[in-house]
């Protein structure tokens, strides 16, 4: 075999599910041919030479992080909402006095396609000194078809501009914006499903997903924007049983569902529906961890039921003000008690196959994009069990370092 | 008035305790001579020129930030302990395998100061990045008059090699080493207290400190190490009522002490004492956190007496593995209910009072060294609220940017 290039006296975190601890290699090699693995194993294994050969000098590689539930396209500072919160007042008050998420969508709307790239730009450059590759990145506070559309090129646009592989999600139903309100099975109908054929038509999201909740869209009202996105071919995902059991985490099982997000509140169907559907569960510690919630999500019985667990910071500047996917991890193993490998894999592997996209990223396999992190660690507990930490040495992204 | 330099067109939190919020001046000047402010004021009233005139374009500037309680010199990992921990094990198990603090003190014995400088810059980069300017750093895991002493020139080195103000404290009573296991009152005597004579007679260390706890060294203990340490002429503080009321708080406030650290125990007599001495309460949600800690520190009843508060990360490889000092102030708030605006002055003033220097760095006032953080914020609660951000535009210390 030949390469293009390949990395030598590696430590790999391979995170292939091969039985060993985080798939390591201890004393290993990649072999890269244009943007995909080629090779990877043992330093005594090496099958063939290559161009250009880099010695990693014993550096612990990892598969690119991967992000797969963010809300990082969006305008406006709600800084001061959060001063008042800790300082008491509800957030019924801040919401009539035009905040929470209606001054997000405000400030959304007036900007442009342009001015929500920079500012999220400026948002990812936490991401990319941490090792992420790949975010996924959510419509959800523009809520008018051209304002939900300005999100989605915003986030294309920051693909183009970071080198990064950014998986645009249309998220309008996220609230019910205020020319709709009382009239929410109208704004799926009027604006979500014509959305849903919009971006199916223009490949500007590759997912639909929603809010079901009592202060959201209804499990009846989530089916009917579910039916048209697998009439459109689009998979879906949906923020499920966040507060409260909706059955959330059965309904977007029921439809094949790439992932149900949050599920604090899942019960034993959702979990058995979810396992069966191969739903993976996205934990979102962040939010729990912000709103000060107390009822953690059934992590034990998904073990149990062997439903795949995914980590996401779900980065918003209203319930969730967080851009560390390693704190995320953190927050997984601390609040939520998964184990550190566990919430590893939940921001490598399980993040590629909430995606959708296992076959082509989350580990470091032959045929995979050579999407990678060189890390300045001793073990790769470190990554997780340290906060406000980047010992990040590098990315390669499609072969190439960045 | 002729400054050396002029900083204008900032937006300036100064942290005095003015009654405005954040001790804003909207549209402000900074005058710098020398290392220190000398003037501070509105635009309007800049009352004279400077050699070097710089706009900060609107920019955020606050006081440059300070921790005032780490353990950052250390050698050794303990990622390995960590999963283990996180996977189920108890510390007993692990710490009877060599594991917990006697594994990090046997690897700092075997490494020199060059060493742990070495390893501890590192880890201060993190803090750089975050805007820090002043980090206290203690001993305590040599616990060997020698070690101890590595530990405490390691310190004094990385303030060479970093630029930044380094307070260093001596906490060689923070566990009991093997050679003296059930002995502890022979430690303090014959190790312990021979060291404070000597950091006091060379200047190595600026303060004195213990751990007062079940598991460590018992009051009165604590309080023969702190009658020597008055008698060199050395401020203590002190590891007080973490895991349980041992009147620690009281203990060190008796002694007129710089502050009483973790307190999540500290009774009402504690309060009421450290409110007469002026002994600042020094919050360390990390560990808190990591610790899965339930009893918060009497936050309420501290403001309520007029006890000032500190937030500090605790940098440690065992307890608290946290080295961004903008999430511990996150923590404080969300975690322990400080305001935003508490938990700021908590990384800034009031860490300055904690370290007995509020009359050198802390705010913006003339006469303070010129230690300014500058930001790319539109409001200081930016900094608290966003976890994983480092929104940071530079840093000046001692008048000059770094």
């Amino acid at each position: 075999m030949h390469f293009d290039r390949l990395l030598t006296e590696a430590r790999i975190a391979t995170m292939s599910e091969t039985g060993t601890p985080y798939g390591e290699i201890a004393h290993g090699a990649i072999g890269i041919s244009g943007d995909r693995i080629a090779w990877v194993g043992s330093m005594d294994d090496i099958p063939g030479s290559a161009d250009v050969t880099e010695s990693l000098e014993g550096r612990w590689v990892t598969p690119a992080l991967i992000d797969c539930h963010t809300h990082l396209v969006f305008a406006g500072d709600r800084s001061d909402e959060y001063e008042r919160k800790l300082a008491g007042e509800s957030y019924e008050v801040i919401a009539r006095e035009g905040g929470g998420i209606r001054k997000t969508m405000t400030a959304t709307r007036q900007a442009g396609a342009a001015e929500l790239a920079a500012l999220a730009l400026g948002r990812l450059d936490a991401y990319a000194a941490e090792g992420v590759g790949t975010i996924e990145i959510k419509s959800g506070y523009g809520l008018t078809m051209e304002a939900e559309l300005a999100q989605l090129k915003a986030a294309r646009g920051m693909g183009l501009a970071s080198g990064m592989r950014i998986v645009p999600t249309l998220l309008a139903a996220h609230t019910v914006p205020p020319e709709y309100e009382g009239r929410s099975g109208d704004y799926i109908d009027e604006v979500c499903i014509p959305l849903v054929r919009e971006v199916a038509r223009t490949g500007l999201a590759e997912a639909v997903d929603a809010y079901c909740e009592g202060i959201g869209f209804s499990p009846e009202e989530t089916r009917r924007l579910f039916i048209a996105a697998k009439a459109a071919d689009l998979p879906v995902k949906l923020h499920a049983d966040q507060l409260s059991d909706t059955g959330g985490a059965q309904l977007v099982a029921e439809f094949g569902g790439l992932s149900a997000d949050h599920i604090e509140y899942t019960n034993e169907a959702g979990i058995a529906a979810m396992a069966k559907a191969g739903t993976v569960g996205v934990l979102l510690p962040g939010a729990f961890y912000a709103l000060r919630e107390t009822q953690r999500p059934p992590v034990e019985a998904m073990r149990a039921a062997g439903v795949k667990m995914a980590v996401a910071t779900d980065a918003n500047p209203g319930t969730s003000p967080l851009v560390s996917l390693l704190m995320a991890a953190n927050m997984a193993c601390t609040l939520f008690h998964l184990t550190v490998e566990e919430a590893f894999a939940g921001i490598t592997r399980e993040a590629a196959r909430a995606l959708g996209k296992l076959d082509e990223i989350g580990t470091i396999e032959p045929g995979k994009v050579a999407d990678l992190a060189i890390w300045d660690i001793e073990r790769p507990a470190e990554l997780v069990q340290w906060m406000g930490k980047r010992p990040l040495h590098g990315r390669i992204l499609g072969g190439e370092w960045l």
